[in-house]
């Protein structure tokens, strides 16, 4: 049955499916005491009211798709799950807007943007199941991140429940608007604990030209942040993803997916990048020139430009052959840690010595969206007992760095302990002053980013 | 004598220059108890102490250049003026990232990323003496926003005393973060009423390559939008600027400045455009291509690309008028409001049709960053016994049209009475527990935005 405006509290779904347990990080919490699937802003505000009336505590799902287990609830927990609420609610072709529910996955608004004749440039993996309510109340970002930005910058506008079941609705569809602080600040990011993204309204993008993919290797890692400065520079917004992986990965990878290596030449770092100009317009004469200079400079050893669309995602195969690395280094813990370009040597350095001097059988790869300072750091296989262990040396190394312990996962539960490596003492009590003013009794996705 | 950090409240300046009274919207309040000009967050965050003893109440001004009344002191205020926090402070000209206090004009941050090879995108007229920290509190965005976006994309990271004194140091660099809400967030829009603003990391764009500029007369105001739709797809992010005039504005601009008519085919409304590659990009045959389709469509009547920067200037000198109009239509009103696309007709016939019908002698202007959504109207002269009813005529046509009453210049004094025409009843409830989590004494820049 259905939450409906009148009963909300009594009429969810008690004999509860186990995938409303879990999300994609494999965290185990509890049993909740219900689960609601509401159809309606009004039912979503209704079921809220009730539980801030009798005390209940509430975990809000999206698509289940989350790595750092702020969607998995606790034993007695009352779940909104907001898969029902899945409609495109408007898309205005002229000026490239579109309305949505919270719980339409990205896949759906990508089509609809594509049927309208726009492009939404939030992309993901999990886009099939993860639902934009989630992306935004994430910040999720993707591989266009370099050029189009994350959800904070495709969200014009949202809708909201608080924890008191009130419904503020902010579905501003304005580029531009300095009429005091903007309440949807308020919600991206913040992972569900100020209230629950019920409707947004997103900016869509033009769609892109074609796209020309290169692979090129390099003899350091400093020569990486060079050359994606020296790209920034040459190429501006056209170019649209810039992937660093180390040598292992790279090989780890053409082992276990099959595919031809893109160059003979051995380097302890590769770069996959893509630029794209806008319909009609052919970047590929840029892209060689930049990439001469780079090879006339010392950046880079080697690089082929893929002669065509089927080359091109040949190339894109390696840095996607990550589903097979998992699966391979299991158990394994997988960082989505941020830093400043200047910073990304000597971490990287200092953390593949340490991790490999305590634990010198498991593998430890290093890669990632260097464009949005996002590195990705793969260990395993590990014992679960010494996850704290690795989990202690990457973060460890990160103090000192202005660094981010989630450049894209989120803080969730998995990642609260270490918030203080990111956030200044200050900085978390100024989001409890927030937590505090908008859901005084924890309602609201209790235990998540902090306590 | 400056601001010490022992003894704050005691050593500022009580004998006032008249200068630290006024911003350029004219509006005036009173006569503030003492002026402090701070040198660091340290003494800035002592004077904020000491006035939340004693139940004073603070006034905080950046370059004073503000069309809201925002910076205008009252009676008995303790005014806080940053304009000797002014220091660049770091700029990594590797990722093109700049650290500056809150004080530095919008010029230096410019000079400064110029020098390094970088180029920082918020521009507008009062560059010389806007501050980066009034920029950002005012989201201030400027005539590239269709192509950068506005203050809000532009900063990072923010340091920001709080009302009771405590310093919050949030200088994040990095372009991805997804550790928890990003406080950054409450500031950038709030007009200073929740924190004061001293230190910023600003994110630096690469230098643009050469920019075309066109002229283009146009049949209708519809064929406005259906234009910008098309360029927005036909150039993608080279569209770098989209000004739209009314006939009547050309007209006074030619007349006031003795510019030379870049056009003799009259139309209604004409648009001025930009369109910027990356260096070494020459853009101007895709602009080309996309004019004639324009003129095929029947969208533009007429048009000329200028053949080189001069001529450019000297279309764009046309826009830039606004000084000798605004001499000329004095004492006029001058509002910065933002519609959907699909909203532009049906709001500038009506609010024409009103303003022309009630105030027949008087000349209304519409123009504006119509990429940004924002529409700007000029009505003048009036006496200032009518002021009230042109703003009731405007801000009435904005009702139910998902309208902002200020795109660009912040609510301030002189908005606050219509801040209902674009925030529901909600939304600002919203805003009102936020300040009373953050400021229950109304310390900060008290009576702005909203009561």
């Amino acid at each position: 049955m259905d939450a409906g405006t009148d009963k909300p509290a009594a009429s969810g779904e008690t004999g509860i499916d186990p995938r409303y347990l879990h999300d994609w990080s494999g965290l185990e919490r509890g049993t909740p005491r219900v689960l609601h699937r509401p159809r309606s802003t009004e039912e979503v505000a209704a079921i809220v009211a009730a539980c801030d009336r009798d005390g209940s505590k509430i975990t809000v799902q999206g698509g289940l798709t989350g790595l750092a287990g702020g969607a998995v609830p606790a034993d007695g927990d009352v779940v909104i799950n907001l898969e029902r609420m899945n409609a495109i609610e408007h898309v205005d072709s002229l000026e490239g807007i579109m309305q949505v529910q919270a719980g339409a996955t990205l896949q759906q608004v990508q089509l609809a943007a594509e049927a309208a004749g726009w492009y939404f440039p939030v992309d993901l993996g999990a886009r099939g199941s993860c639902q934009v309510g989630g992306n935004a109340s994430t910040n999720a970002g993707g591989i266009r991140v370099i050029r189009y930005g994350t959800m904070r910058d495709a969200v014009l506008g949202l809708e909201v429940v608080l924890a008191d079941g009130s419904v503020v609705t902010s579905l501003t569809r304005l580029v531009k608007n300095s009429a005091g602080l903007d309440p949807r600040f308020l919600f991206i990011g913040s992972e569900g604990t100020l209230g629950i993204i019920t409707r947004l309204t997103l900016r869509l993008q033009p769609k892109p030209g074609d796209t020309v993919t290169a692979f090129a290797a390099l003899p350091s890692l400093d020569g990486v942040t060079s050359l994606l400065r020296d790209l920034r520079r040459a190429l501006g917004p056209s170019l649209s993803a810039f992937e660093f992986m180390s040598t292992r990965f790279v090989d780890l990878s053409l082992r276990l997916t099959g595919v031809a290596r893109p160059l003979e030449t051995a380097a302890p770092w590769y770069v996959l990048l893509d630029a794209t100009g806008a319909p009609g317009a052919d970047v590929t004469p840029a892209l060689h020139q930049a990439l001469e200079h780079a090879m006339a400079d010392g950046l880079v050893a080697d690089c082929a430009v893929a002669a065509n669309g089927a080359q091109g995602q040949r190339f894109w195969r390696v840095r996607e052959g990550i589903p097979e690395i998992l699966t391979e280094l299991k158990p394994l813990i997988n960082f989505d840690v941020g830093l400043p370009w200047v910073e990304t040597r000597g971490f990287i350095e200092r953390a593949e010595a340490t991790l490999t001097a305590r634990f010198p059988e498991a593998t430890h790869l290093f890669f990632g969206h260097l464009g949005d300072n996002n590195i990705h750091v793969v260990s395993g296989p590990h014992r679960p007992v010494d996850f704290h262990a690795v989990d202690e040396i990457v973060y460890g190394e990160l103090h000192g760095r202005r660094a981010t312990i989630s450049a894209e996962h989120g803080i969730g539960f998995i990642k609260k302990p270490f918030l203080h490596v990111t956030r200044s003492p200050e900085e978390i009590a100024l989001l409890r002053r927030l937590k505090t003013a908008l859901d005084l009794n924890a309602t609201l996705n209790p235990g998540r980013v902090f306590d």
